[in-house]
């Protein structure tokens, strides 16, 4: 087969078929196909787009570039859920062992953070000791065993997709739904899931930020799960806040911990609830989401929940002290109290300003090979629709280095908006999608 | 500036500034933008387009890339003529010395044959001891002293052009229009000429295939050619079927020089009036066109054209003995005749198919790196329109290696079609765009 003129065709709206996508998606990783000739291909796709059955040979094409692994040996139903990433989004830590403490087994493969979306690996590793690099060994006799491991991707998953991704990222080619979710979908079907739930975030603080991308985003990775085999359902959950109060690594691990002790804020509950009641039914846990949520209640009640996080904690070597007393994890020297100038309603309360700021204090990464400052990160003391008086706290941001103080506090102090008359908070939970 | 920045604008259908073009365009030359950053910005071009102000600046950018001639001193109007490319176009070598007999002084910059469309720098070779690769100041020292030049581009003449050029060739991104009229007229204006014609060729032996593309393409570069402030006439010509009789290197030097000595066949003439004619009335040697045919058609019957060709190939090292005796240039030892099966009229006479005919008997390129045979190529007997008889020569195959004869004989083959009915042949200006 000729690139170029695969290229050529794709550029001219024409279809590529499956054993062309095959080939040329083995090819690059096999480094046989030059970074500028597929940065062209990228382009093209971006702009002309893949149709579902390109599409659906992508996928298959980058998850067949590597290990796919192989989970039926577990004894329960295998699923994940994979979000699209938001702020103060630590809604994995907690619902992983909830479901599993309802006997799913929750292979949660998570990533790092970047730019204005946090990370679950990044924030684990605020647990003392905690490991998330498992091999793909390890990371089978864990699930086995416990039903749950929380762990970064294997190297040896969709190499071809790495490869894509960090030239999509050079070279202006990432915002493409096509790609988007190949990406997405090939590195979740490669773990040899029975079914997969998606939370796409939608609003200020997320990748898309109208319901209508969501949506066709959403539409588009349930069509790649179902062309693969594989139930997909999707939620469009608000990032148009940040999801609980907390933003930050160590503060994340213990807002979660909290859930986990029937403690947590009720935006971050909620979604919470709608994800895991939906991998419940998925697993045939529940015949409904009315039981699903009851189950969910009670391995929090029962202390399940918990005891099964501490359980994988310790599995993958972290310190379960930090998780029975969160005020043990690591925390930043310093803070900032922003007040409100003026009593009124919240009537804004912007996840990107506030994740950007939460950044800038050190809390996240502006390149991959930045480091994080495990303390810093903002409490959010209000969200749209609350009364303040003035002279409340809207937000605490804590800090080591204020190098970036300055901006970090435009970009929070702009964040909030205080109006006269009651706004009502965005919905949680925007539609799903199966 | 961020690259991926002015990729991202562009993909999304901004406009990049001036100085974001000669900024882009003078890192990539320099090595500091990556081919694969280049490539990607290449296909969002080719998608979204440039406006005329982006592209009057991309051409700027291109042309101040390198060196720019400076043929102030010569004292005489500089004008050059460009053609697109087509099968049997040998227009440039009869066409120039013509003009520099009536006091046009042309710096005939040429290429080389690619594809099915052959290159005046191949087929000039064909002389014995003709050279085409000049230094500047040979180039400059030449035109001054005879008024002609027929020769390469300098390695100094906008390399950005070069160095994108490679990389479009390789990524699918040839066929955009203002890519390919910034490409040309980078070149040409860096020349530091007085006027431009242009021949636009179009139909099917031609880049551009429909009069639409072809127009569009005549007016992109008709319009940086006033944005530069140096006027630019481009003629839209007839590429469906080949221009004159011959295809071939050594046989299209014969065929000049049978129009110098005022034998030609008439298209090619009467193509080479049209231009010729332009160009005096640009130079201001005739008032008009009709005054101008008159000074070109003496420029033959008094021999001072075919004079000027034999001065210049002896200034550019080239053997007078072939131009004054063409029996005498490399010929092909084998021939094979295509012949008509029936009686009747000359319907189709395919430029495309009979170019890469030519090109499968050794006459062309298929890549750069290859290299030509002089003697091969075809001699076209008959034209769209003209009545032949069974047995009659439809065209006569020149080769001297046979690996390819059958895939020539097939192509040259379904290149004719013979009808009942007369034809009329396509008329051989189509457009005039200034």
């Amino acid at each position: 087969m000729n690139f170029v003129e695969l290229i050529e065709r794709k550029r001219d709206g024409g279809a590529l078929s499956a054993d062309e996508i095959g080939w040329l998606i083995a090819e690059y990783t096999a480094d046989r196909i030059p970074d500028y000739q597929m940065s062209a291909m990228l382009m093209a796709v971006l702009l002309v787009g893949l149709d579902p059955d390109e599409l659906a040979a992508w996928t298959e094409a980058m998850l067949h570039s590597g290990e796919i692994l192989d989970f039926s040996d577990i004894g329960a139903p295998v699923i994940d859920k994979h979000s699209t990433g938001g702020v103060g989004d630590k809604v994995s830590i907690p619902l992983a062992p909830m479901v599993a403490a309802c006997g799913i087994a929750v292979p949660m493969i998570s990533g790092r953070g970047l730019g204005h979306t946090g990370g679950t690996l990044d924030k684990l590793e605020t647990i003392p000791g905690f490991r998330t690099d498992l091999t793909s060994t390890e990371f089978h006799t864990l699930l086995g065993r416990h039903g749950l491991v929380l762990a970064g991707a294997s190297a040896t998953i969709a190499p071809a997709d790495r490869k894509i991704y960090a030239l999509r990222d050079a070279t202006g080619t990432v915002p493409s739904i096509p790609l988007i979710a190949s990406s997405i979908m090939s590195k979740k079907l490669a773990e040899g899931i029975d079914a997969l739930v998606l939370d796409v975030k939608v609003g200020r603080g997320a990748f898309m930020k109208d319901l209508d991308s969501a949506r066709t985003l959403a539409k588009t990775m349930v069509g790649i799960g179902k062309a693969h085999g594989t139930t997909t359902v999707a939620y469009l959950t608000d990032m148009n806040q940040p999801l609980g109060r907390e933003i930050g690594n160590a503060s994340e691990i213990a807002e979660s911990v909290a859930v986990l002790r029937g403690e947590g804020p009720d935006d971050l509950i909620e979604v919470i609830y709608a994800l895991g009641a939906e991998m419940l039914v998925l697993g045939g846990q529940a015949d409904d989401t009315a039981i699903a949520r009851t189950l969910l209640a009670e391995s929090i009640s029962s202390g399940a929940a918990l005891a099964k996080f501490v359980e994988v904690a310790i599995a993958q070597g972290g310190d379960p002290a930090v998780i029975e007393d969160p005020g043990r994890l690591v925390a930043a020297r310093k803070e900032q109290v922003l007040t409100a100038a003026a009593a009124g309603f919240v009537t804004r309360c912007d996840a990107l300003d506030l994740g950007v700021a939460a950044t800038r204090l050190g809390a996240g990464r502006e390149t991959m090979e930045d480091t994080i400052d495990p303390g810093a990160g903002i409490t959010v003391g209000v969200k749209i629709g609350d009364r303040v008086d003035a002279g409340d706290a809207l937000a605490v941001l804590r800090f080591n280095d204020d190098a970036h103080l300055g901006e970090a506090i435009a970009l929070a102090g702009r964040a909030f908006e205080i109006g006269d008359t009651s706004a009502d908070a965005p919905p949680l939970v925007h539609e799903e999608v199966r």
